[in-house]
């Protein structure tokens, strides 16, 4: 009942990730895809005309979602669902989000090639703004489709130009008939690099990733006064970076008593008013823990919170710290993680099990279908880089670990 | 033979100071007069219908530089220079700049309404800009004309829009027939707003500026390496933000054991990508350190490398320091120092002397003609700033020294 002897195509997925990457291609060898652009849309229809070539009908939904069904046996049955995304960062690799999907539809081509018929319908899903480069928030698609994000709220989320999230769609033509809601389906499976070191590290081949991690996001805000460099003698100075330097270690230290599975980081900090010989009179940064546990980032950023404004007091400095958001632990389903195990046992593969540390479409999907997810190793951890890399053969690797688990949950006729 | 009877007419300043303000203020109450802009120009010309009322005539250099000349007895004897600069920051105060040149104009119309005949010419200057906000560098016109300042190569600086110095001296119709070069001047007094809080502190009218502080400028770019805020372990992350985080606490340290004489500021910092959930790749920051001795900045800059390099080898980041560009101190005439204390003195204004913390017109104008400055306290030192704030009482003490100072050096006929 397993793939048997049906062999992923080592070759042709990798020419058709590197087919892929010509769209939106950029000189340092990666791409940028932004959601709903030209090159999105140019990636959308290419994908569209494979999967219709693979036997696939494609239907959309009003989020822009795309579907591509491979008709099972028992029609009325909930299909076995895989894909990812094919947006990208604006310097974004070739592999975060393209592998998962293309990946999925060389399943797809294997099938068809061989024959294959399965009991349960098939369907590869490409979502619409994975990564939340354009609009500010990520998984939109999967979001509004898993009911883990409000379809109004999403639609007018707006981009740097003042564009939203809904006429983009529109703009874009992107937008289908069919209902961005969930169907009845019986399970959801997502190959992605895991845009991290640990199996490069560890020297395993795939990742059996038993849930994401907790997240909690803070946006601080450091008030001081801004004043002359040169006239304001130190005794006179409210600094808003000397206090907003000594906070970002703060996270750095709050981080590292974690050990290993800690994850505290200051990404985007602006100094106002940004000039060499102004004092900083404001400045603004992002805070934003993650861990396997939601317990342990609750206290994370209340000792964040308590740290900074003893920080603050000592520089007299004014801060304001607001809660943007918190992603609570997924857990994947145990049975489609077991899948996922024994796929990797069967074919060989050195395997561990790891907690997503990133946010993927697998995470909304989870609260909706039972899901689990496939990692596999990227050179250097590298992801979000124009210089994010693979090998084929981990490609392949992780695209026969998905056809085995997806094949063991639609059930091959015969 | 000094002022005598004559007396500052402290309304009248004050209500040219405010209606100067007019012209370009801002909802703060400030004013944003960039320099060569609409309003600037219209601020020019505002100053030259006033000159010429109070019986000047006006001539404008090759740099833009205004000089209003009242005849003197002896039209070949050196003029007195008086003077400061209109051009504000892009979110500037009513009184840097403005009170020193409309000082200078109130010392021009109590000599007209009394009728005082000095036996020097008497030249009010309005600099072209002073402040740097707009091409990059500051006191250009005072630059170019004391030859401070290679004129090529400051007609060749370029706005944010790409305009150079030398196309919007053009286009605003700014530029002179003058040669932009110094000429014999006896001295030349600036009056100005402290611009920190020092004398208000001591709670001194008047500051007694001894001369200007050395300054030392670098730039800094510190490179980790852009990775997954969720997926990159504690020991994989080569953050350059926790680096500059701990080289901008550095630069506080070096200040403080500098004591109250202390200066070294971080005021620009940018962080690459500027993403909450990417581990910043790149940092680049501004650092400047001054000091009335050159020594001292030369040690602080020395030190601050040496610990920035430090850090950048724990944290596994690279880093490049450049130095911008280094200014002498500038000790200022000290007969003319002398001149501002004595009339301080005479005029039984309580003050102390000062170094300069900022950098004005009069440091470059003091390479080649006798100079001296005259600061009045601002409210809590703050400049730079729209809610920058004097009284008018303050602002009349000021003119009123300047009034001595130049008629000393002019010599009052009869």
């Amino acid at each position: 009942m397993g793939a048997g002897n049906l062999r992923i195509n080592e070759a042709r997925l990798w020419d058709s990730l590197m087919e892929m990457a010509q769209i939106g291609t950029t000189p340092k060898g990666g791409v940028k895809r932004l959601a709903l652009s030209a090159e999105d849309m140019a990636g959308r229809a290419l994908f569209a005309r494979w999967c219709e070539a693979a036997g696939c009908t494609v239907r959309v939904d009003a989020a822009g979602n795309m579907f591509a069904r491979r008709e099972g046996r028992d029609p009325s049955r909930p299909p076995v669902l895989m894909g990812s995304h094919l947006d990208s960062q604006p310097t974004g690799g070739r592999f975060d989000g393209a592998l998962g999907v293309l990946a999925g539809l060389e399943v797809l081509r294997v099938l068809q090639e061989a024959g294959v018929e399965t009991e349960a319908p098939i369907e590869l899903v490409n979502w619409t703004d994975e990564e939340g480069a354009r609009f500010g928030r990520a998984m939109i698609g999967s979001g509004i489709w898993a009911g883990q994000l409000d379809a109004a709220e999403a639609k007018a989320l707006r981009d740097a130009g003042g564009m939203t999230f809904g006429a983009a769609l529109d703009a874009a033509g992107a937008r289908g008939d069919a209902p961005a809601r969930p169907f009845p389906a019986d399970s959801y499976f997502e190959l992605h690099i895991e845009q991290g070191p640990i199996l490069e590290r560890a020297g395993r081949r795939i990742g059996i990733v038993t849930g994401a991690q907790a997240q909690l996001w803070l946006r601080a805000t450091v008030i001081g006064r801004d004043s002359h460099a040169g006239t304001t003698p130190p005794s006179a100075r409210r600094d808003a970076l000397a206090g907003a330097a000594r906070m970002v270690l703060a996270v750095q230290r709050i981080m590292r008593e974690a050990g290993e599975d800690g994850r505290g980081t200051v990404g985007a900090l602006t100094v106002l008013p940004g000039s060499p010989n102004v004092i900083p009179g404001e400045v603004r940064f992002t805070v934003e823990f993650r861990n396997p546990s939601e317990a342990v980032v609750a206290a994370q950023a209340g000792r964040f919170r308590a740290e900074a404004e003893a920080i603050a007091a000592e520089e007299r400095l004014e801060l304001a710290i607001e809660e943007r958001f918190r992603i609570p632990a997924q857990p994947f389903d145990p049975a489609c993680v077991a899948l996922v195990r024994d796929a990797a046992a069967r074919l060989g593969l050195s395997a561990m099990e790891i907690v997503s540390g990133a946010g993927h479409d697998a995470v909304h999907v989870a609260a909706v279908v039972p899901s689990a997810m496939i990692f596999v190793p990227c050179r250097d951890g590298l992801s979000h880089n124009e210089a994010e890399s693979i090998e084929p053969g981990e490609a392949a690797d992780g695209a026969a670990v998905l056809l085995e688990a997806v094949l063991a949950r639609a059930g091959r006729v015969g």
